[in-house]
Order: C-alpha cells, then structure tokens, then sequence
C-alpha cells in the first residue's frame, strides 16, 4: 500500500507494507552518505538493517526519552555529519518513534540549510501519526517542540512487523493518536476499536490514520488553518505533559486530554475503548498548573486557547476558550 | 524606491529610503511583541528607534562578532521569546549587519517553526547583500553557516542614512560584495567604482546591487542551480575566513577570494578597485590549509568544488575545480 502525499513544497510517499525494512536500499536511495538516527529504546538490529542498505552510513543511537529531544542533541546530530563530511547531497534517516524523528528531521532540515530526510518509524506512534506532517522540532526551556522546522521527508517506510517487539504501554500510546483520528474524522475506523483486539487490525487501523492525517495535511501544510484539528487532545494533553515531568507518555497525556473535549455522548463511548486499551481515564495532577500551562501551549493566540471538540463521532468543531473554561472542563476527570 | 522579490514561497518587499529607519512603525506591522536584534556594535539608539515603534519590543542585544554567531547564540534569542509569551503572531526585527540577520533570522524560522522576520540591515554588507535571499544560519564547528535554513523576511528597510556611522573598514567591508554583484552581472555598477567616491553614490550602488541579487534569487530560491553565482570570490573567501581565525572581515575575504577567480584583464581593472577602498589585495596564510577548508566549503560537492569565474566583467562562468586547481589559483597572491 501506497499513500501519496501532495502538498505545495512537493509531495512524497508513505509505503505501508510488512517486512519493508529489508527492502530500504531498493526504496531509498541509499547510495551515499547516511546519518541513520536512532535510540537506545529501539532494538538495535533495525537502525543495523537500514544501515547495511546504505553506501556510507553513520548510525548515531541517541538516548531514550523526550527529556533527550533538545537542542544539545539536535546540535550533537549536526556535528556528527560535520565530523563526518556530509554535504548537500546527503542524507538522514530517523529510525525510531517520533522523538527521534523529530530530531533527525529538525538536523536534516537545518545543516547545510536542508539535506533529504526519511522516515521508518518503529513505533505504532510515528506509524499512525508524527511521521507524516512535515513537523520538526525540538524541546526548550521545557516547552514541547518549541524551536523546529515545517519540513517534509522525501519518503516514509511503515513496516507493521517492527511493532512486534513494542511493550504493551507503547502500542497504547501510539493507539491513542489513531483513536483521536477515529473520533475527528473517521466513524468506521473509531468502530474498529471497539469490537476485538485491535492489534489484529493494525494495518487497516495504521492506514485509515494516515488517510485522515494525509487529508488535513495537504489542506494545510503549514498549521495556520484547519490543521489545528489535528490538536484535538492536545492542548491540555501537552498541559499534562509537561506539569507532570513527562511521567505520562504523549498518547496517554492526549487520552486523557480528548476526554474533556468530548460530548458526554461520545465520552461515554470513548471511555471502554481507553479502558481497553489500558490508557489512562482519570488525573488527579495541580488543575491551576496545567490550565496555566495550556495557556502557555503554541495553539494560544493572546487571551484564548484555541481547541478542538467532539460533539458525535467523526466531527469535530473549533472553539476558542479561556483558560477558565479549559479549568472548568476538567472537572470530567473527577466522575 | 522599492524593490519587490518575487518568490514561489512569498514574496517580499524592500524599502530603499533615507530616513525609514524613523518610519518602521508605519511601513511595518510593529502593532504586536517584536524581538528586536541587534548587536554591541551597533548604535544602540538605531534599535531603541525602532523598539519605539512597537506595541511591546524586547530588546536583543548581543555581543559583536562571527565568533558569536553560535547555535548558543541562537538559542538565548529563542529562550527570551519563550520567557516573554511570545506566540505565533508575534514577530522578530533584526536591526543590525550579517550577523545579527543571519541569528534573528534563524530565530525568527524556527521559534514555533517559523514566525514573521523583518530585516532592517545597518551596514553596507547587510544592505547591498545579506538582508536579501532568505538565508539564514548559524556557525559550528569553526564551519561558517553550516546549520540554518532558507526563511525570506516579509519586509526589508534599507535606510542609507545610517550608514554614516559605519567606520571606513565597515564601508569597504560591505562595497567588496557590491564590487562582487559588479563583476558578475553589471557592467555599469562596476564603472561606479572605477571614478570618483564610491560613498557619493552610495544609493545607486546599493539598488543595483540588490536588482542584481533579486535577479539570481528570483531564480534559484534555495541555491540549487544558478544561485551558486553568488558564492564568486566566497570559495576561496571562506576558506581564509576560516583558516585566518575571523582576522579577515567577511568582505574583504571576499575581496582577496575574486582575484583568484578574474582572468588576467579583469583582475587589472579588479585591483585599483580593490587598492581605492583599502581591501585587502595579497594573503600570506598557509595555502594548504586554505586549500583543504575550501573542499570542505559546502558549495563542495564531492571531489571537485564548483567555481564561478569572471572573464570580462558583467558576465560569470561556472566551473567545476578540483582542491588542487583552487592551489594552483593561488599564485595571483605572489604576484
């Protein structure tokens, strides 16, 4: 399966297929100096594997943890292709989940003003949701993806089989960002989380996330308009991430950040899908924290958070609230 | 007198008029929280004017220098628009010379991936060349601009009255990259220099200038084609900025970089161009050293390093030269 992608900067393709690790060199041009990006959470042989694809390649295994996605790290990238003669005409690849293809593609969009990028992401994460979009970054000063680039890879590998050796909270994690798509945009694919294991479905649930993804994004490559859609859960699931210390992982902070967004209708229908899944339903963290927080997120525009709710599956509308009315929708997590 | 650059991803326009520095607020939209950058170098009231002219200015000021020119640099600029609630809406002036537009506008492209940059340059260099063409970058690894991105300003002010602050080094600094556009493209921007005080019709020199620039940029936005006739005298230019530990101002590197690059009688015309505004003619650095910096240059693209040359003036050629014919160049320097 093929997803192409077209946007005004130039288009690319998502290639969706088991086994396509392997297949790296044949569907990239390899041939020529690599940096392949990734950490110490991901099994070493599949950075190894595209490795052994390319002509020249230069694996740099960051560690683990968005704690790590700062600028000390994006800077340490840069200067290992310096140190390793990379020129205009070579390339990154981030092997691993979204920090690590948030950092490859910021290094990648930045040294030399802008070498290719590619993505093969390893998480159901970066599978279903981070590695299309264009969206690089960095943290800063404990803001999430503060200081980064709008830059597109010029192709993304999806290679479900790599899932297998995800512990159970990851793919949860990574669930949560296709749940949060379902409810959006796409009623079927919110259906199929409800009924059965939805590990059996993961093909079909990474690529209806894609289309969903795919369509907001070449309506809106650069985030001024309707691509803010995108942040349904997000605004005060950042909150959480960044109150709590990142003790929540980002698909369980925009689990419990859709919950206040919702109807009570499609809140009702939300909660045994989340408790299925064993993501979390209820927070107990500082309110006044996190509302000011949210206030502080990059959706603010002066006084009001703009936020995406959820009125019945499959829609979603855009409001703009006060950091009262975002303290006030909390109270959910009390029931 | 304004010129509009047109580009596929915007364009913008640049204001040359003596006195606009008083009128920013009103040929921009200052009406928001501006970050404006500028160095110890420059007057402080030039940037207190415009900071003036603003709803709310934060003032940047940073220390002078290349050698300042630092992702460190880069990073305080993003961290004192985080600890001021700056938002998407909200803007980055650089006021200032190559260097502090090089930072704010690479501050100004990544901070929330990419905020509105005005430039209004205050030296010579800054104003026949460097405000214009959408590069920014920072300095690593003694590299010079090896991290940054291509971000166009949406305005630009040139105001030619504060350039009577300038020292004389300043001036010629900047005039060598005029002299450069001259040799390249303008046959008549060249006779400019050949009779009389160049500083007389500075205006003149500074709009060819950039109709110059805008034609190539206009072109080639992000430097993969034609563009790369901008980088004449930059080859050899950078490699003694680099190798001389910055003792060298940019333009007059420039300056001692074209020699290498003019046929015979080009270079006779060259040099009483050179001699009348004080740059730098003969370099007694270490070749090998500078032979080896150039190939790591980043308009490097393998083994060979492409080369513009200037066989009679107005017009360039594009070569393709290797590290040991860029030496062998050298020779003009014992003449």
């Amino acid at each position: 399966m093929v997803i192409s992608v077209n946007l005004p900067s130039g288009g690319y393709d998502i290639t969706v297929k088991r086994g396509c690790l392997q297949e790296a060199g044949a569907l990239l041009p390899l041939d020529r100096r690599v940096l392949v990006v990734t950490d110490s959470g991901v099994p070493e042989e599949y950075a190894q594997t595209v490795a052994a694809q390319c002509k020249t390649a230069v694996v740099a295994r960051i560690p683990q943890g968005e704690e790590n996605k700062t600028v000390a790290t994006w800077e340490s990238l840069c200067r290992t292709m310096l140190e390793n003669g990379f020129d205009r005409g070579d390339c990154v690849v981030a092997v691993g989940g979204g920090v690590v293809g948030d950092m490859a593609g910021f290094a990648a969009a930045t040294y030399m003003r802008g070498i290719d990028f590619y993505n093969i992401p390893t998480t159901v994460l970066a599978q279903v949701d981070s590695s299309i979009g264009g969206k690089t970054a960095v943290d800063l000063g404990g803001i999430k993806n503060i200081v980064g680039a709008f830059y597109q890879p010029k192709a993304v590998l999806i290679d479900p089989d790599v899932l297998q050796t995800l512990p159970s909270r990851q793919i949860a994690n990574g669930l949560a960002e296709a749940v949060k798509m379902a409810l959006a945009f796409d009623a079927t694919l919110f259906a199929l989380f409800e009924s059965g294991d939805p590990m059996e479905k993961i093909e079909e649930i990474i690529i209806r996330s894609l289309q969903c993804k795919k369509t907001v994004v070449e309506e809106d490559e650069r985030e001024s308009g309707v691509r803010r859609v995108l942040n349904f859960g997000h605004t005060i699931g950042h909150a959480i991430e960044s109150t709590s210390a990142f003790s929540y992982l980002h698909g369980e902070c925009v689990a419990l950040g859709m919950l206040p967004m919702c109807s009570d209708a499609v809140r009702a229908r939300l909660l045994p899908v989340l408790q299925k899944l064993n993501l979390p339903t209820d927070y107990a963290g500082n309110m006044a924290a996190m509302a000011k927080a949210a206030a502080h997120d990059k959706k603010c525009n002066g006084d009001t958070v703009t936020v995406v709710t959820v009125p019945t599956v499959g829609t979603y509308v855009l409001e703009k609230w006060t950091s009262a009315q975002l303290t006030a929708r909390m109270e959910v997590y009390d029931g």
